[in-house]
Protein backbone atom coordinates (compact mmCIF):
# COMPACT_ATOMS: atom_id res chain seq x y z
CA UNK A 1 0.00 0.00 0.00
CA UNK A 2 1.56 2.92 -1.10
CA UNK A 3 -0.82 5.59 0.65
CA UNK A 4 0.31 5.69 4.28
CA UNK A 5 -2.32 7.89 5.57
CA UNK A 6 -4.80 5.06 4.39
CA UNK A 7 -2.78 3.05 6.47
CA UNK A 8 -2.84 4.61 9.49
CA UNK A 9 -6.49 4.93 9.38
CA UNK A 10 -7.03 0.74 9.05
CA UNK A 11 -4.52 0.43 12.13
CA UNK A 12 -6.89 3.36 14.33
CA UNK A 13 -10.22 1.04 13.09
CA UNK A 14 -8.97 -2.24 13.57
CA UNK A 15 -7.13 -0.95 17.43
CA UNK A 16 -10.85 0.76 18.48
CA UNK A 17 -12.32 -2.38 18.12
CA UNK A 18 -11.16 -3.06 21.43
CA UNK A 19 -13.56 -0.95 23.19
CA UNK A 20 -16.09 -3.51 22.20
CA UNK A 21 -14.71 -5.35 25.10
CA UNK A 22 -14.70 -3.08 28.05
CA UNK A 23 -17.64 -3.94 29.89
CA UNK A 24 -19.54 -1.25 31.80
CA UNK A 25 -21.10 -1.65 35.32
CA UNK A 26 -24.38 -0.43 34.53
CA UNK A 27 -26.57 -3.45 32.67
CA UNK A 28 -28.86 -3.33 29.91
CA UNK A 29 -32.69 -1.94 30.59
CA UNK A 30 -33.69 -5.44 30.74
CA UNK A 31 -31.04 -6.68 33.07
CA UNK A 32 -29.66 -9.14 30.56
CA UNK A 33 -26.08 -8.46 30.77
CA UNK A 34 -23.73 -5.38 31.42
CA UNK A 35 -23.33 -3.24 28.42
CA UNK A 36 -19.77 -2.22 27.04
CA UNK A 37 -18.39 0.73 25.99
CA UNK A 38 -19.26 0.51 22.14
CA UNK A 39 -22.84 -0.09 22.56
CA UNK A 40 -23.16 2.67 25.41
CA UNK A 41 -21.56 4.95 22.84
CA UNK A 42 -24.59 4.30 20.07
CA UNK A 43 -26.85 5.04 22.70
CA UNK A 44 -25.72 8.25 23.54
CA UNK A 45 -25.38 9.12 20.28
CA UNK A 46 -29.20 8.66 19.77
CA UNK A 47 -30.26 9.65 23.23
CA UNK A 48 -28.44 13.20 21.56
CA UNK A 49 -30.65 13.06 18.82
CA UNK A 50 -33.74 12.53 20.55
CA UNK A 51 -33.20 15.38 23.39
CA UNK A 52 -32.24 18.17 21.41
CA UNK A 53 -35.38 19.87 21.82
CA UNK A 54 -34.25 19.53 25.49
CA UNK A 55 -30.99 21.56 25.28
CA UNK A 56 -29.73 24.37 27.94
CA UNK A 57 -27.97 26.44 25.22
CA UNK A 58 -28.01 26.13 21.16
CA UNK A 59 -25.71 23.07 20.42
CA UNK A 60 -23.63 21.90 17.39
CA UNK A 61 -24.89 18.26 16.90
CA UNK A 62 -22.17 17.03 14.43
CA UNK A 63 -19.56 18.46 17.08
CA UNK A 64 -21.95 16.71 20.22
CA UNK A 65 -21.60 12.92 18.06
CA UNK A 66 -18.53 13.02 17.31
CA UNK A 67 -17.53 13.82 20.85
CA UNK A 68 -19.71 10.91 22.32
CA UNK A 69 -18.36 8.50 19.49
CA UNK A 70 -14.59 9.25 20.70
CA UNK A 71 -15.39 9.61 24.50
CA UNK A 72 -15.04 6.79 25.91
CA UNK A 73 -11.70 5.24 23.28
CA UNK A 74 -9.43 5.99 26.01
CA UNK A 75 -10.46 3.49 28.25
CA UNK A 76 -8.98 0.90 25.75
CA UNK A 77 -5.91 1.46 27.44
CA UNK A 78 -7.27 3.20 30.94
CA UNK A 79 -10.07 0.82 31.71
CA UNK A 80 -13.83 1.99 32.76
CA UNK A 81 -13.54 3.38 36.62
CA UNK A 82 -17.26 3.45 38.53
CA UNK A 83 -18.09 6.90 38.25
CA UNK A 84 -18.71 6.69 42.07
CA UNK A 85 -15.13 4.82 42.65
CA UNK A 86 -12.56 6.98 44.21
CA UNK A 87 -10.05 6.38 41.76
CA UNK A 88 -12.01 8.14 39.10
CA UNK A 89 -10.08 11.50 40.05
CA UNK A 90 -6.87 9.72 38.96
CA UNK A 91 -7.86 8.31 36.27
CA UNK A 92 -6.97 11.51 34.12
CA UNK A 93 -3.99 11.21 33.65
CA UNK A 94 -3.69 7.37 32.19
CA UNK A 95 -6.39 8.68 29.71
CA UNK A 96 -4.33 11.30 28.84
CA UNK A 97 -1.87 8.89 27.57
CA UNK A 98 -4.46 6.80 25.89
CA UNK A 99 -5.70 9.28 23.81
CA UNK A 100 -2.13 10.22 22.77
CA UNK A 101 -1.59 6.62 21.84
CA UNK A 102 -4.87 5.90 20.22
CA UNK A 103 -5.61 9.16 18.07
CA UNK A 104 -1.97 9.37 17.09
CA UNK A 105 -2.54 6.28 15.01
CA UNK A 106 -4.30 8.49 12.63
CA UNK A 107 -2.77 10.79 10.41
CA UNK A 108 -1.81 14.06 12.63
CA UNK A 109 -4.23 16.56 11.64
CA UNK A 110 -7.07 14.11 12.24
CA UNK A 111 -5.86 12.28 15.20
CA UNK A 112 -5.68 16.01 16.81
CA UNK A 113 -8.95 17.19 15.74
CA UNK A 114 -10.64 14.21 17.58
CA UNK A 115 -7.95 13.88 20.51
CA UNK A 116 -8.76 18.12 20.72
CA UNK A 117 -12.53 17.24 20.88
CA UNK A 118 -12.61 14.37 23.61
CA UNK A 119 -10.58 17.43 25.90
CA UNK A 120 -13.55 19.29 25.17
CA UNK A 121 -15.84 16.61 26.23
CA UNK A 122 -13.25 15.91 29.27
CA UNK A 123 -14.21 19.63 30.47
CA UNK A 124 -17.47 20.59 29.90
CA UNK A 125 -17.04 24.38 29.47
CA UNK A 126 -18.48 24.59 26.75
CA UNK A 127 -22.34 23.92 25.42
CA UNK A 128 -21.86 21.62 22.96
CA UNK A 129 -19.60 19.36 25.82
CA UNK A 130 -22.03 20.29 28.68
CA UNK A 131 -25.20 19.10 26.37
CA UNK A 132 -22.70 15.45 25.59
CA UNK A 133 -22.00 14.69 28.97
CA UNK A 134 -25.18 15.19 30.09
CA UNK A 135 -26.00 12.30 27.46
CA UNK A 136 -23.61 10.27 29.17
CA UNK A 137 -24.69 10.46 32.65
CA UNK A 138 -28.24 9.70 31.47
CA UNK A 139 -28.00 6.45 29.91
CA UNK A 140 -26.53 4.69 32.89
CA UNK A 141 -29.24 6.33 34.75
CA UNK A 142 -32.20 5.52 32.79
CA UNK A 143 -30.99 1.86 32.94
CA UNK A 144 -30.22 2.09 36.75
CA UNK A 145 -33.82 3.60 37.41
CA UNK A 146 -35.46 0.90 35.30
CA UNK A 147 -33.82 -1.89 36.53
CA UNK A 148 -34.81 -0.24 40.68
CA UNK A 149 -31.41 1.31 41.52
CA UNK A 150 -29.97 -2.38 41.05
CA UNK A 151 -26.05 -1.32 40.71
CA UNK A 152 -26.09 1.40 43.25
CA UNK A 153 -27.32 -1.38 45.71
CA UNK A 154 -24.77 -3.32 44.20
CA UNK A 155 -21.72 -0.75 45.00
CA UNK A 156 -23.01 0.78 47.83
CA UNK A 157 -23.78 4.17 46.31
CA UNK A 158 -25.49 6.58 48.44
CA UNK A 159 -28.46 8.45 47.68
CA UNK A 160 -26.37 11.46 47.98
CA UNK A 161 -24.10 10.90 45.56
CA UNK A 162 -26.21 9.54 42.84
CA UNK A 163 -27.77 13.30 43.08
CA UNK A 164 -24.89 15.20 43.35
CA UNK A 165 -22.74 13.00 40.51
CA UNK A 166 -25.83 13.36 37.71
CA UNK A 167 -26.72 17.05 38.67
CA UNK A 168 -24.20 17.53 35.60
CA UNK A 169 -27.73 16.36 33.65
CA UNK A 170 -29.13 19.54 34.40
CA UNK A 171 -25.92 21.70 33.07
CA UNK A 172 -27.06 20.29 29.81
CA UNK A 173 -31.02 19.37 29.55
CA UNK A 174 -32.60 21.08 32.80
CA UNK A 175 -36.32 20.01 32.30
CA UNK A 176 -35.05 16.53 32.08
CA UNK A 177 -33.37 16.78 35.32
CA UNK A 178 -36.48 18.00 36.89
CA UNK A 179 -38.29 15.33 35.78
CA UNK A 180 -35.27 12.50 36.72
CA UNK A 181 -34.44 13.98 40.56
CA UNK A 182 -37.45 12.96 41.98
CA UNK A 183 -37.51 9.74 40.00
CA UNK A 184 -33.74 9.08 42.16
CA UNK A 185 -35.38 10.07 45.32
CA UNK A 186 -38.29 7.53 44.97
CA UNK A 187 -36.22 4.95 43.74
CA UNK A 188 -33.72 5.36 46.76
CA UNK A 189 -37.21 5.40 49.17
CA UNK A 190 -38.08 2.14 47.34
CA UNK A 191 -35.03 0.84 47.66
CA UNK A 192 -34.75 2.22 51.85
CA UNK A 193 -38.57 0.52 52.67
CA UNK A 194 -37.49 -3.26 50.92
CA UNK B 1 -44.82 13.94 33.61
CA UNK B 2 -47.08 17.23 32.16
CA UNK B 3 -44.30 16.93 28.64
CA UNK B 4 -45.71 13.99 26.16
CA UNK B 5 -42.91 14.86 24.27
CA UNK B 6 -40.17 13.99 26.52
CA UNK B 7 -42.33 11.15 27.27
CA UNK B 8 -41.84 9.89 23.83
CA UNK B 9 -38.15 10.65 23.83
CA UNK B 10 -38.14 8.66 26.73
CA UNK B 11 -39.93 5.38 25.07
CA UNK B 12 -37.94 5.89 21.71
CA UNK B 13 -34.86 5.66 24.26
CA UNK B 14 -35.71 2.58 26.07
CA UNK B 15 -36.96 0.42 23.15
CA UNK B 16 -33.99 1.29 20.77
CA UNK B 17 -31.55 -0.48 23.59
CA UNK B 18 -32.90 -3.99 21.68
CA UNK B 19 -30.38 -3.10 19.37
CA UNK B 20 -28.02 -5.22 21.83
CA UNK B 21 -29.11 -7.87 21.28
CA UNK B 22 -29.36 -8.07 17.23
CA UNK B 23 -26.70 -10.01 16.98
CA UNK B 24 -24.90 -10.55 13.92
CA UNK B 25 -23.05 -12.68 11.39
CA UNK B 26 -19.55 -11.16 12.00
CA UNK B 27 -17.35 -11.55 14.55
CA UNK B 28 -15.13 -9.05 16.27
CA UNK B 29 -11.18 -7.97 14.78
CA UNK B 30 -9.73 -10.32 17.32
CA UNK B 31 -12.72 -13.63 16.69
CA UNK B 32 -13.57 -13.96 19.69
CA UNK B 33 -17.43 -13.39 19.59
CA UNK B 34 -20.02 -12.14 17.15
CA UNK B 35 -21.12 -8.30 17.16
CA UNK B 36 -24.37 -6.73 17.90
CA UNK B 37 -25.76 -3.93 15.70
CA UNK B 38 -25.00 -1.08 18.10
CA UNK B 39 -21.35 -1.58 18.22
CA UNK B 40 -21.93 -2.33 14.46
CA UNK B 41 -23.33 1.11 14.04
CA UNK B 42 -20.73 2.48 16.55
CA UNK B 43 -18.00 1.63 14.44
CA UNK B 44 -18.53 2.55 11.37
CA UNK B 45 -19.50 5.76 12.63
CA UNK B 46 -16.34 6.20 13.65
CA UNK B 47 -15.22 4.56 10.08
CA UNK B 48 -17.23 7.50 8.75
CA UNK B 49 -15.07 9.83 10.71
CA UNK B 50 -11.62 8.69 9.70
CA UNK B 51 -12.21 7.37 6.36
CA UNK B 52 -13.75 11.15 5.46
CA UNK B 53 -10.87 12.22 3.03
CA UNK B 54 -11.17 9.16 0.93
CA UNK B 55 -14.42 9.89 -0.04
CA UNK B 56 -15.65 10.42 -3.59
CA UNK B 57 -17.70 13.24 -3.54
CA UNK B 58 -18.28 15.91 -0.34
CA UNK B 59 -20.36 14.64 2.12
CA UNK B 60 -22.54 16.01 5.19
CA UNK B 61 -20.71 14.53 8.10
CA UNK B 62 -23.94 15.42 10.63
CA UNK B 63 -26.34 13.33 8.10
CA UNK B 64 -23.96 10.67 7.35
CA UNK B 65 -23.48 9.93 11.58
CA UNK B 66 -27.01 10.29 11.65
CA UNK B 67 -27.73 7.88 8.99
CA UNK B 68 -25.42 5.67 9.98
CA UNK B 69 -26.41 5.45 14.05
CA UNK B 70 -30.20 4.90 13.01
CA UNK B 71 -29.79 2.38 9.91
CA UNK B 72 -30.09 -0.82 11.60
CA UNK B 73 -32.75 0.20 14.35
CA UNK B 74 -35.16 -1.36 12.02
CA UNK B 75 -33.65 -4.83 12.86
CA UNK B 76 -35.20 -4.44 15.81
CA UNK B 77 -38.20 -5.98 14.87
CA UNK B 78 -37.16 -7.29 11.20
CA UNK B 79 -33.77 -8.87 12.32
CA UNK B 80 -30.73 -9.32 10.83
CA UNK B 81 -30.91 -10.74 7.18
CA UNK B 82 -27.25 -11.87 6.15
CA UNK B 83 -25.80 -9.83 2.93
CA UNK B 84 -25.77 -12.86 1.11
CA UNK B 85 -29.07 -14.46 2.38
CA UNK B 86 -31.57 -14.96 -0.94
CA UNK B 87 -33.84 -13.20 2.06
CA UNK B 88 -32.21 -10.07 1.40
CA UNK B 89 -34.34 -8.42 -1.14
CA UNK B 90 -38.12 -9.60 0.67
CA UNK B 91 -36.49 -8.04 3.94
CA UNK B 92 -37.52 -4.61 3.14
CA UNK B 93 -41.39 -4.57 3.56
CA UNK B 94 -40.60 -5.43 7.02
CA UNK B 95 -38.34 -2.95 7.61
CA UNK B 96 -40.72 -0.34 6.61
CA UNK B 97 -43.05 -1.69 9.23
CA UNK B 98 -40.58 -1.12 11.55
CA UNK B 99 -39.47 2.30 10.63
CA UNK B 100 -43.02 3.41 11.34
CA UNK B 101 -43.48 1.62 14.50
CA UNK B 102 -39.59 2.40 16.03
CA UNK B 103 -39.14 6.32 14.90
CA UNK B 104 -42.84 6.29 15.44
CA UNK B 105 -42.59 6.44 19.42
CA UNK B 106 -40.45 9.66 18.90
CA UNK B 107 -42.50 13.07 18.37
CA UNK B 108 -43.94 13.28 14.80
CA UNK B 109 -41.11 16.26 13.62
CA UNK B 110 -38.50 13.81 15.48
CA UNK B 111 -39.17 10.68 13.93
CA UNK B 112 -40.27 11.58 10.35
CA UNK B 113 -36.05 13.52 10.33
CA UNK B 114 -34.83 10.36 11.51
CA UNK B 115 -37.16 7.88 9.24
CA UNK B 116 -36.37 9.70 5.98
CA UNK B 117 -32.82 9.20 6.77
CA UNK B 118 -33.08 5.88 6.69
CA UNK B 119 -34.77 5.87 3.95
CA UNK B 120 -31.91 7.85 2.08
CA UNK B 121 -29.32 5.45 3.38
CA UNK B 122 -31.79 2.44 2.09
CA UNK B 123 -32.07 4.01 -1.75
CA UNK B 124 -28.04 5.21 -1.63
CA UNK B 125 -29.03 7.92 -4.16
CA UNK B 126 -27.40 10.68 -2.36
CA UNK B 127 -23.46 11.06 -2.13
CA UNK B 128 -24.52 10.99 1.94
CA UNK B 129 -26.00 7.91 1.60
CA UNK B 130 -23.32 6.08 -0.95
CA UNK B 131 -20.54 6.92 1.39
CA UNK B 132 -22.50 5.67 4.25
CA UNK B 133 -23.51 2.53 2.46
CA UNK B 134 -19.52 2.27 2.10
CA UNK B 135 -18.92 2.70 5.69
CA UNK B 136 -21.67 -0.50 6.48
CA UNK B 137 -20.04 -2.91 3.95
CA UNK B 138 -16.59 -2.00 4.89
CA UNK B 139 -16.67 -2.45 8.47
CA UNK B 140 -17.50 -6.70 8.41
CA UNK B 141 -15.42 -6.67 5.01
CA UNK B 142 -12.40 -5.80 7.41
CA UNK B 143 -13.48 -8.01 10.16
CA UNK B 144 -13.60 -10.77 7.71
CA UNK B 145 -10.43 -9.66 6.07
CA UNK B 146 -8.81 -9.93 9.84
CA UNK B 147 -10.34 -13.27 10.24
CA UNK B 148 -8.82 -15.01 6.99
CA UNK B 149 -12.68 -14.69 5.82
CA UNK B 150 -13.98 -17.33 8.55
CA UNK B 151 -17.43 -16.03 7.61
CA UNK B 152 -17.62 -16.39 4.54
CA UNK B 153 -16.36 -20.35 4.56
CA UNK B 154 -19.32 -21.05 7.35
CA UNK B 155 -21.92 -19.70 4.94
CA UNK B 156 -20.72 -20.95 1.57
CA UNK B 157 -19.97 -17.27 0.08
CA UNK B 158 -17.78 -17.18 -3.10
CA UNK B 159 -15.60 -15.07 -4.06
CA UNK B 160 -17.71 -13.59 -6.98
CA UNK B 161 -20.72 -13.06 -4.51
CA UNK B 162 -18.00 -11.20 -2.28
CA UNK B 163 -17.04 -8.88 -5.00
CA UNK B 164 -19.97 -8.20 -6.04
CA UNK B 165 -22.15 -6.98 -2.80
CA UNK B 166 -19.03 -5.15 -1.87
CA UNK B 167 -18.47 -3.44 -4.49
CA UNK B 168 -20.54 -0.62 -3.39
CA UNK B 169 -17.88 0.54 -1.52
CA UNK B 170 -15.67 1.97 -4.48
CA UNK B 171 -18.93 4.22 -5.11
CA UNK B 172 -18.23 5.53 -1.56
CA UNK B 173 -14.61 5.13 -0.88
CA UNK B 174 -12.89 4.49 -4.68
CA UNK B 175 -8.99 4.80 -3.56
CA UNK B 176 -9.98 2.26 -0.43
CA UNK B 177 -12.18 -0.58 -2.63
CA UNK B 178 -9.26 0.11 -4.84
CA UNK B 179 -6.96 -1.33 -1.99
CA UNK B 180 -9.18 -3.89 -0.81
CA UNK B 181 -10.64 -5.87 -3.87
CA UNK B 182 -6.98 -7.37 -3.98
CA UNK B 183 -6.99 -7.93 -0.58
CA UNK B 184 -10.25 -10.14 -1.11
CA UNK B 185 -8.95 -11.88 -4.02
CA UNK B 186 -5.64 -12.79 -1.96
CA UNK B 187 -8.17 -14.22 0.85
CA UNK B 188 -9.79 -16.05 -1.44
CA UNK B 189 -6.89 -17.43 -2.90
CA UNK B 190 -5.21 -18.85 0.03
CA UNK B 191 -8.95 -20.18 1.11
CA UNK B 192 -8.83 -22.34 -2.43
CA UNK B 193 -5.09 -23.57 -1.77
CA UNK B 194 -5.84 -24.58 2.01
Amino acid sequence: MQDNDLNRRFAFVAEIDKIKHIVRKTKLFDGSRFENDAEHSWHICLMALSFLPNAAEAVDVERVLKMLLVHDIVEIDAGDVFLYAPERAAAHAKELAAAERIFGLLPPEQGGALKALWLEFEERATPDARYAAAMDRMEPLLQNLALGGASWVEHGVRREQVLAKNSVIGDGVPAIWEELRPRIEAAFDRLEKA
